[in-house]
């Protein structure tokens, strides 16, 4: 039935260094996951006696729950490990950390970590696969394969597509994941924001700015909603929710700019309010829960090709 | 052996809604479980391939450990998560996580939250079954199940029985389950409590309500102590913990006014001293460890009613 | 293959306790069950249906990840517990915390607390085997059976060995368990440290006391290495880290007092640069890492003689 997939790499770090043929084998191994979360019985034996340690320094319940989820179900031993009671506040390098929990011999150690390349750096140290649970502002490579995935079973494709990603996307590992992926699977991707929150030659990822969301709202096929963080507005960024809302929060009438068929999504957890408005959340063209369900099954398939059988032809 | 059973309810929100059936259902197959927590292998495959997740905005060793044993002893995959390092604490809204929650295809939801009636809105916008793991002052169904469990191991029944709740009953949802449950089974239901933590016109619950525990105690059957929490305190609804022990601490002497053959329960924590004295929490009549066992059953039997195969006649 | 082994103890509360046989028991089975966390799949039967709660009040990354990898590599069930979200936060004692969880019929109970000698006392009042993950600056057992088991791999014996204990012993359980074991599989044992961190009258334990580094480490065959707690600063106990590294601290020139084969041990977290200079850490003798390896390894045994089924003739 499956395609005979190879996937050549040891750890899962970031889009930015996968191909789109790796690209496509996670994101059509999950796309044949999906079902097993819809089985009576959950459970497939792929990673039978194997390790997986998720180790958040930053709290996530979705993240961390999804990787737990997908691992269980896959027949993994599951460990979390939590910045709060880890050695780190010991004052343990976060190095020594990673080794002793490798010299335990987990299989894959889930990191998700504030600082940008932490889960490269900790690669090169220890004998298990790695996979970037989300770095600093740098990548979170399951966030962007479940949204490709998601925005292929909608549109059945995502080759060719306008996907325009409003907000904050300066600070945000999301959307430089999103980029990476939707450019190598050939998709139109543009960016809009204040200018606070767009970086500077953002551009040179390929991708078209816009400082005014209703431009780059127009005839839009994909409509990627970012969460404001509070901290902008802390560090004087955004000048309060409220202003943010008016001029880049998405309405209906906002997403009217769009395609007609447009879908929209957003990585979670909302502001309602101030990135996105209720009736869009949860309007007809929400596909936000969608890309939650393909997080387990993205998540599965990055683990099973990492850590689980040779798969057959 | 096991009666054939019907269970016609999806979730288990509140004793309240439930028939004198429902309650036997759930406390008959729980004292057939009860030998499994017994046995050298303590696992049944019932719920194999199932995901079980423990939601817990207030934190709670004995419940949330309790269900997360109860669920690996029916072989499903237990998730855990606490608001400390949940996406509520990021200002998603209760609904929003409980919706991702389900997005990730769980069987069951363990909702445990400070707000009265949560869980019974959460289980009308997932498709998982919700169980109340208590909700505020309102209810708290499994406790009161394992306590009538394990009166009607004590005294072979429950019906016609006399139950003296004593303590904080105005805030108390381990009160307000017990009366429905106790009265569903046919047992008198009598509370006792300064008048400041009797709540005006509980009568209407069908119990009679005494200010002076002495009176309430008199021929009891059942002597149920409540946890006295330090808010009450704070909120000067009670002078201090030494008068309230002097006024409404069940002691050896008290008991003495209860049934020769009475039992004392307790949901714990106990403070020690305050609503309970040590004589009586470690004494002959006392069967809250009892309580706590049942507890493993009566939450294996409502995760099996509820996310299990059909029963078989 | 493996040799028939008898372990008479219920629990594993401390070494000071346990015969030269007994601890030979476990780390001779710990070195056979070395190869089953470098298997494909990492899981044996022998605690199938076992349910293991890890009780931990002191916040440990490595011991709680640890032991939760090592039963969940014997098929247990593993309930994390911690203190924060703990009854004992609610003022419940720590014995009617640990009555209420054996009264969910767990079969081991593993403790880490800080009052010595709460393991001890809470093993008489359940059923439930109790280890001891380490209790106030008492005893932490299954550190020092890791440790000498490390040792034996490394040199062979254990018997003859001459092994330097550095820096806060008089605050240390792993020193202190450590220099039982050692002594009973017939090693010398010196202790070296600054006068505050050597308790009085240490010699009856059977170890040479040393107050200059140097001399300790003369034709030492192994250097364990103490971790320097932030607290002694705090209790004046100790100037300054600077200070304590210029005298104390494990470098490479200091190392070439000990035998050229020496090995350097430390359990954790450490304090590069402090008690350890990296270049030591990461040196050739550093045997670090494979204390954390053999960690699994003696947990798995200590759980197996302690839960597991009757080893065979």
């Amino acid at each position: 039935m499956m395609r005979s997939t190879v996937f050549a790499h040891r750890h899962l770090l970031g889009i930015e260094n996968l191909s789109q043929e790796d690209i496509l084998t996670i994101i059509n191994l999950a796309d044949s996951l999906l079902e097993v979360s819809e089985r009576p019985v959950k459970r497939m034996p792929s990673l039978q006696g194997k390790t997986v340690i998720n180790f958040f320094t930053e709290s996530s319940t979705r993240t961390r729950t999804s990787f737990e989820i997908a691992g269980k179900r896959l027949s993994a031993d599951v460990i979390n490990i939590s910045s709060s009671g880890s050695s780190i506040s010991k004052g343990e390098t976060l190095l020594d950390t990673a080794l002793n929990l490798n010299a335990m011999k987990p299989d894959v150690i889930v990191l998700r970590h504030s600082s940008s390349g932490a889960p490269h750096f900790i690669a090169q140290h220890v004998s298990a696969s790695v996979i970037n649970a989300g770095d600093g502002m740098h990548e979170h490579p399951t966030q962007a394969l479940l949204d490709c995935a998601t925005i292929r079973k909608h549109k059945g494709r995502v080759e060719g597509l306008t996907v325009t990603i409003v907000g904050d996307v300066a600070h945000s590992r999301v959307a430089r994941s999103n980029i990476h992926a939707l450019r190598k699977l050939g998709a139109r991707v543009r960016v809009a924001g204040p200018v606070s929150l767009l970086p500077v030659g953002i551009e040179a990822m390929g991708v078209q700015a816009f400082y005014r969301v209703e431009e780059a709202l127009k005839d839009a096929d994909v409509v990627l909603v970012l969460r404001l963080q509070k901290e902008r507005q802390e560090e004087g960024l955004v000048p309060n929710t409220r202003d943010y809302s008016r001029y880049f929060g998405i309405n209906l009438k906002r997403l009217q700019l769009a395609k007609p068929d447009a879908i929209v999504m957003h990585p979670g957890p909302m502001n309602r309010g101030v990135e996105i408005e209720p009736d869009v959340a949860d309007g007809t063209r929400s596909v936000i829960l969608d890309q939650v369900t393909y997080g387990i099954a993205v998540r599965m398939a990055a683990l099973t090709l990492i850590a689980g059988p040779p798969l057959k032809e």
